[in-house]
């Protein structure tokens, strides 16, 4: 049974994996549409986020036998828990990236406000921490999981910075506000898919560490 | 041992019903200091958080050392794994909170914008929701707990009535914009409550029922 065991948690450990992939393509697609204004490529993200609510059931359901048939302890059941949490939150930043493709829907209505460089870095950001944050996961890598949680200050720096950007274009000229406003919301969006991220993290440095950062880390920034 | 592990089940209840009432605690003293103007009132809400913050660890340890020493089965394995994912929403809750409160130290250095009635009134539907949604839980109800996804959308329809107001406002008056958009950024705050909320509903529909609705439920509405 132990081999067993071993394996189910390594079948875990994969579908834990394909499901961050899913979600970076994911939002690698919210921005494709964005990027190149093309109101065609908002439909492609439907096979994806269908994929990822079914994957998100399979991962819970796998979790819930493991716990119910191999009564894991100690690291392993921590393990589980956690899988379960992860597995949460990469479900929740697929719908963030549905949110930014119907709000893209609504931007290409209006001429291109402004060069958008900062959102797709942010994006950028997003991805590459959602990929950091698995690897630290199935690693057991702490050291990778706070340096996701500095790159969430960086992700939360060029979100202020945009929001200021953004509010002057507001004020000089009222035609800007609605374009405006969207790519706001488009930004807090992103940053949100970040802070799911972050929470990854966190949960890696409860489980390779033993300790609870949630509440302590260097404080959250970022305009909310 | 059944009966000893009945009445931990009966406590880990206790203190969800306990975290709730912080959470729906929180919300209002967050609105609190946004209708009644008054900066010094913002200071009140970090006792709550702390004792939310804490109360989450609390609930979290005492799943895990039911899992490990319990080792449940069936029905009440779910429970306790709702009831994990259940402590995680309303511990995010109370940071939507704390959002709300550093949004509103922004808002009162402006004049007052427009009557604010349907702020609270969104924040009062939110709290009834963590109440509901909870109570949902603790009687296993899941007809409470689709009554919570009805008036989610609720939330969702005067929060885009209020967006659609403010920028109107924003339009007529660029002096406006600052003020409008921070009362737009505490709407979504707590939009996001009420959704976090009704991911509780949810998982007492599948707890109950045994199936899952989340991804097939009436298409969830609002601006995002």
């Amino acid at each position: 049974m132990e081999r067993h065991f071993d394996e189910e948690l390594e079948q875990l450990k994969a579908k834990l994996l394909k499901m961050a992939s899913l979600v970076e393509s994911i939002i690698a697609k919210s921005m494709e549409s964005l990027e190149e204004r093309n109101p065609e490529l908002t439909e492609k993200i439907w096979d994806e986020e269908d994929s990822i609510n079914m994957l998100e059931i399979d991962i819970d359901e796998l979790c819930h036998k493991l716990l119910a048939l191999r009564q894991p302890m100690a690291i392993d059941l921590r393990f589980i828990t956690s899988a379960m949490k992860i597995n949460n939150d990469l479900e929740r930043m697929g719908d963030l990236a549905v949110n930014i493709v119907g709000r893209t829907k609504i931007i290409l209505q209006y001429p291109q406000l402004k060069p958008l460089n900062n959102i797709p870095q942010m994006a950028i950001l997003a991805q590459e921490m959602v990929k950091e944050s698995l690897n630290a996961l199935v690693n057991r890598d702490s050291k990778i999981a706070r340096e996701i949680c500095k790159k969430d200050n960086k992700v939360d720096d060029i979100n202020d910075e945009l929001f200021r950007e953004l509010l002057t274009y507001m004020m000089q000229n009222p035609k800007n506000i609605e374009a405006a406003l969207d790519l706001i919301l488009v930004a807090r969006n992103i940053e949100r898919i970040a802070d799911h991220a972050t929470n990854i993290a966190e949960d890696v440095i409860y489980l390779v560490e033993g300790k609870t950062i949630k509440h302590h880390i260097e404080e959250r920034k970022g305009i909310e």
